[in-house]
């Protein structure tokens, strides 16, 4: 579709004299939508081609179609902190993630890690995601399905520190409080040599996770790392680092199963 | 195959003391390798399982089979500044890719982000990247079929200055010196919306495209931004970040096509 | 005084179960203080030793005698951008002063460069620093005095595009938007090899003052830098950095004065 | 002295053409030296005057006195880990260090950290610092003299876990592996609100730091952060952050003594 239809979802970004803002919402004739640079009512919206611009008091908006990253980042709800993009793509890289390859995650949360593995592995692979809280494995399934990637990824009720049932999987992804109690239980389940990269708030889990390991066996330790994203003022006249920046995620431990 | 075979490609995470290190090579039964923790024969690796431990003269030694990304990070050739699976990844998600979209690349260079970008939206989509010199596009051609994702990749001959054949794409990127030259002239072959990302070392590149921009329209800016990877000693004792790290890489310019 | 009395400045560290943070005021026994684990009377204060612990509703606050770092942070009137102490420090200490040394600054701004370099020279040194402003004149001067350093500062009308008076100066900093106007006028005013600290937010302003000092000449480029500092949450069960954090001050550039 | 002379210390800041890099260096008539740019003769420097430039085979190079920063940096001998320029900065900084003020160290090391609060309590102020390896205690003692700040310095023999004999102190400074075991026997020499600053290389020993203070007593924490410093390639038409630099050096956490 070449035009905004009514209910579509709209990116718009808006730029005024010294700043640059992005808002994500449904297109309703009848609504009227407020930012930073002025006001615009929905029925400037419906009809027109995707990628026009739109005057605004203070500055101007561009009406765009939004893609996967959009939604993720501005709209698809979540109940628990999720894994943004910036790591979402390392682990993915980090684990060499391959269409058709078959991938553990424990927990499903929001879905959001499940989708970015979902696209890498679709079509031809599969995503077993395990989740104990029956209220986060239908916000998961309900974002996977809008992400349009359900065909890929089975949610499954239950524990992961009591294992999981598939064979011969070529990744795990763990992004629980308490990692070490689930890399024995899914041992079993991987392939030898298969990464597993753990994603973490805390140095004490990255500090706990090591030390476990020891005891646990079965794994050697690749890396850990941490993702920093620095966003920038997109002024060519005055480029500088944003004064504000999200200065911390996760700490991401990239292991490999042994034989 | 379950056991490491003559002429395999090896990863080796070699744990001393206090340090840790990969290696990756091909294993030949009669060559001998040197890590920092001492030396092994290549007799001692053919036939043993994959994951299985090697003691050293100061360390141990676990023996994996790599996947892409111990391939990209330690052997694939490389004639060019490649991307590096932080950038690729957070590049491919910021786009929003999914499988079967059909995405622009220029140049091809070496061809790593072209695996990135091929690893996303394959199969059933494609990654048409533009290259002007021949032995740069034979090495990404090579690069492309060791990750196995020939299927999704056409590598052109072409100068992307000169506009790209093909047309509704779904996103471009672009890693080249002059990006903004490529700008125009690919306008037409994108889709309204369509994101374009452009990676550049210099903040003197990211001010000439902002700048540039501005005559040529056809373009939202949506974010430029850049992504720091900090290692950390993985010591449970003594965890800390490693005390050298690489500093920069690229900065990461997000545009959106315009109608 | 080793009593909280009537009119002094304090320091209140609130901790919460999860939080914690700072307050600056002047106490007044009247007055009533709200922080996020509850609110104190300032009858509560006075009287009490420097030190104390007073309980809060979802807290415990000390009470500190605030140090210089302390008002400069949270209290001494600004009306400009100023320059925060972890560039302060770095600057101070990258031009290796010493005390007894005479250096120029401009321009004066809220006088919060001016307060670091004279904590550094004093006593038996001085900063001449230049402000065209009349009011940031005044306030830098007050902003001294609370430091108690007027001694070793001399404030003085004038433009530094024009130069200065003084002559053999062991260093200058220059924190304005154009410092490439001035590094020729001040240049007489200098000793060989005295470093010349420039702090500027933007790109674009580091890309022009090596740009201007080819054709201005007399001076070396030695170190162009930026410092980020990164709290973190200082929870001994759940150590991270903080989520939030200041991205970005400016960029540090270090020149040295030639023959 | 104006002109280079024998046995002088001299700052060589060379340029080649993508590249710049210092060296510092006692001059001698009768030496040679060897720079990425080409080499130079000793007799070329001797006499010339500070500041002179100096061409070499392929660059350039610039003949500075060098600073208290510059000799910290290049060649006061070290025989443990320093705390560098940025950290010291930062650390003086944050503690509100003023000229007069008498302030504790622990232990001296070699004496970098030393300097940096001599420079700013000197004169009128002083530094106890406890050190209990003797020939630390030298190297500590030789380096601060070669900063002329010797006399508001006095270097203790040793251990600050056993106490300290002065009392009303304004600060102190614990650069050392275990400084938990300090935190109690220093306390009663401290002024209350005074700001003890901890320097440690790892995040285990900041966890057992915050973890300790809970038992300990008598100090409420103020901050705990890291300074990263980022260089950048200094070449106006090519700017962008070095590729290689220093990811870590230590924690900062800030303490104030209750009463």
């Amino acid at each position: 579709m070449s035009a905004v239809g009514e209910g579509d979802w709209a990116l718009l970004i808006v730029e005024g004299r010294e700043r640059r803002k992005s808002y994500v919402f449904r297109v309703r004739s009848k609504a009227s939508y407020t930012t930073f640079a002025g006001s615009l009512r929905g029925s400037q919206l419906v009809g027109i081609p995707w990628g026009s611009r739109v005057e605004l008091g203070k500055g101007v908006a561009y009406v765009l179609k939004p893609n996967l990253y959009d939604l993720m980042m501005h709209v698809l709800p979540r109940r628990s902190q999720v894994i943004y993009p910036k790591d979402a793509g390392y682990i993915a890289s980090a684990a060499g993630l391959l269409p058709g390859m078959r991938v553990l995650e424990a927990g499903a949360g929001s879905g959001f890690l499940t989708i970015w593995l979902a696209a890498h592995v679709c079509p031809g692979g599969a995503v077993y995601t395990y989740e104990v809280r029956s209220d986060m494995r239908e916000l998961a399934a309900s974002n996977v399905r809008a992400a349009g990637l359900e065909g890929c990824v089975t949610i499954k009720e239950g524990d992961i520190r009591k294992g999981a049932e598939e064979r011969e999987l070529d990744a795990a992804f763990l992004d629980m409080p308490d990692p070490w109690e689930a890399l024995g239980p899914i041992r079993p389940s991987l392939k030898p040599s298969a990464p597993v990269v753990v994603f973490t708030p805390t140095v004490n889990q990255v500090i706990k996770l090591l030390d476990a390991l020891k005891s646990i066996g079965g794994y050697a330790v690749q890396e850990v790392s941490e993702l920093i994203k620095r966003e920038w003022e997109a002024r060519p006249e005055a480029l500088r680092p944003a004064v504000r920046m999200i200065g911390h995620t996760g700490f991401i431990t990239v292991l490999r199963a042994l034989a």
